[in-house]
């Protein structure tokens, strides 16, 4: 079968590989239907995370289980799937308290011997707790197919944001990054119940998605400037909720400056040389701090019902659609961010 | 009349000041019937922080309205009265979300020509934001008046640390700081429905008391072995909620080490020499962190009723009720740490 595979900085191809086969009782096999290149994927691509040459890249598919060992009993053949970007049991205890991220057993796709999921097929291990069963009776079309594939990783991410800076009915919003992840922690916050939404976003494109998704206010400004109108459209109050989707010391200080005395920051960027944060300095604001990876796995039960109703449809940061024959420029169009997100169509 | 005076480090005496007087229209006259000494006055006590020579101090006080100025509708003379350890003024941005400890006007107690609270008299600024009236006829006994008296500043720091680390029904809780506050944080957090507490105590006496006030287990040990002993209670999992209520290296270490992947941390020492936190470690766990001063003013009237019913009693903190001209040595027997909390009775 076909998958791509990493050969160092900057090369991304499609190789032969063995099909997947059975393993171990609890794996499943999924005939992958679509995946997608994620913004964690440029790290590696960009030589700025050190990554195996020859191995297999991908965290993200939705497919068509067709074969399952005999401990699997969540899916059967035939099941129309969609998985985490972190394969977990689903029953251990930090599983059972919705932290799936951290799942005492997880391991990462693409890595110990686990398949990438930019490829035909994937061979996914502790299946009754990695695989979630999509009703494909209520997939109404192939848009709605791309709403759902969100929600192994972007989806619940920019979810996460919001959860972690408590975005609840009524709350004020600064989400700052206008990637796929900051778009969707728009989306998210909309559907949380936020009253008004600031989105940080100096690109006309993705501002345009971000107002769809729920943006009432789009702040076209960087740094101080960029604080400096958000605490003028608040009455010099701040926002209640700061969703860092970005990682970067930069995004950092604008979710800081923006949030109010006594508000949230939610972060789900990756930090990558982000200084660390004066106990001091968030003692005399009172701004709580969370953020992580995202646990998807406990999430994809809660937000695919309104993925599903079309309440929650974050299908337009799909700027492009590729075959995986494409998957090299597919990667090279990301890296140069002439696309938000690009979905593999297999 | 009699207040007490900082002469400089380990130097305190009553001195006499004239009586406060009107300067304002929403000030007020408080005659006080009970202060306290704080851990935080310590500090300037100890020489690890700056104080004038000769400035008043103490920032805890119940009393009787003695004056009202013209414009003070909340308080009338006559009135029993608690005032935070922050003077706000109720009716800004800030102190409308609850955040009164951050009022745009704020001050403190004994600077910029306010009075300190260890003394006879207290000239309120504010008083419409700063005064809170308790029902004279539901004080039953002496011994509430010393449980009412805490709402000023330790019980509602205590309940701050359980709030911001989001305690709730059901909640593991780990109390981290034997003193005041942490016992305080003891209570709160039963108040809030915690199922299980632990408190890091190596002093029977104190112990004793978080006990009396819901701790379900002491863990009379300190740092690793005392994570340890959290870690092996909790079947290697944690507590949801790490209250850290000292503001030390070794405090923070012992709240980063007992809590769970994804649990909360609401700190309330204020750090003295604590480390920065790195965006990493917290993104790699899941824990988020809050803390401050607390908004004494805005959980007053929250607590007050559970203070009144008999339901939330700390006044077990205060181990030594002293005269005001005892007060050098009630500031002594705090310092050497043979009394937990000290009760001035006027």
């Amino acid at each position: 079968m076909k998958a791509t595979i990493f050969q160092g900085p900057g090369k991304i191809e499609v190789g032969e590989v063995p099909d997947p086969v059975i393993q171990n009782p609890d794996d499943a096999i999924v005939k992958v239907t679509y995946s997608c290149i994620c913004g964690s994927d440029l790290w590696p691509y960009r030589g700025l995370e050190p990554r195996e040459t020859g191995s297999r890249i991908g965290h993200e598919f939705m497919g068509i289980v067709e074969a399952v060992g005999e401990a699997v009993t969540k899916v059967k053949v035939g099941d129309l799937v969609v998985a985490p970007f972190v394969i977990s049991d689903g029953t251990c205890d930090l599983c059972l308290i919705g932290e799936t991220r951290f799942c005492r057993k997880f391991m990462f796709w693409g890595s110990k011997g686990n398949d990438g999921c930019q490829g035909e097929k994937v061979r996914v291990p502790m299946a009754n707790g990695t695989l979630f069963v999509i009703p494909k009776d209520k997939v109404k079309d192939e848009k709605m197919m791309s709403a759902l594939l969100p929600l192994s990783d972007v989806l619940c991410t920019g979810h996460h944001a919001a959860v972690c800076a408590e975005v609840k009915a009524g709350s004020t919003v600064a989400v700052i990054g206008d990637g796929a992840v900051g778009l969707c922690a728009v989306a998210a916050s909309k559907r949380l119940g936020a009253s008004r939404i600031f989105l940080i976003s100096t690109h006309e494109d993705r501002a345009a998605i971000g107002k769809q998704f729920g943006a009432t206010d789009i702040i076209s400004a960087r740094g101080e400037e960029a604080i400096k109108q958000i605490k003028e459209a608040t009455k010099d109050l701040g926002v209640d909720c700061a969703l860092e989707c970005v990682g970067t010391n930069e995004s950092w200080e604008a979710a800081l400056g923006a949030v109010r005395i006594g508000g949230h920051i939610g972060f789900v960027g990756v930090p990558h040389g982000v200084a660390d944060f004066p106990a001091m300095k968030l003692f005399s604001t009172d701004v709580g701090i969370k953020g992580s990876g995202a646990p998807a796995g406990y999430y994809i039960p809660q937000l695919m019902p309104d993925v599903l109703s079309g309440k929650l449809d974050v299908s337009a940061i799909f700027t492009k659609t590729i075959p995986l024959s494409d998957i090299a420029e597919g990667y090279k169009a990301m890296d140069e961010r002439k696309e938000i997100k690009i979905l593999i169509k297999l």
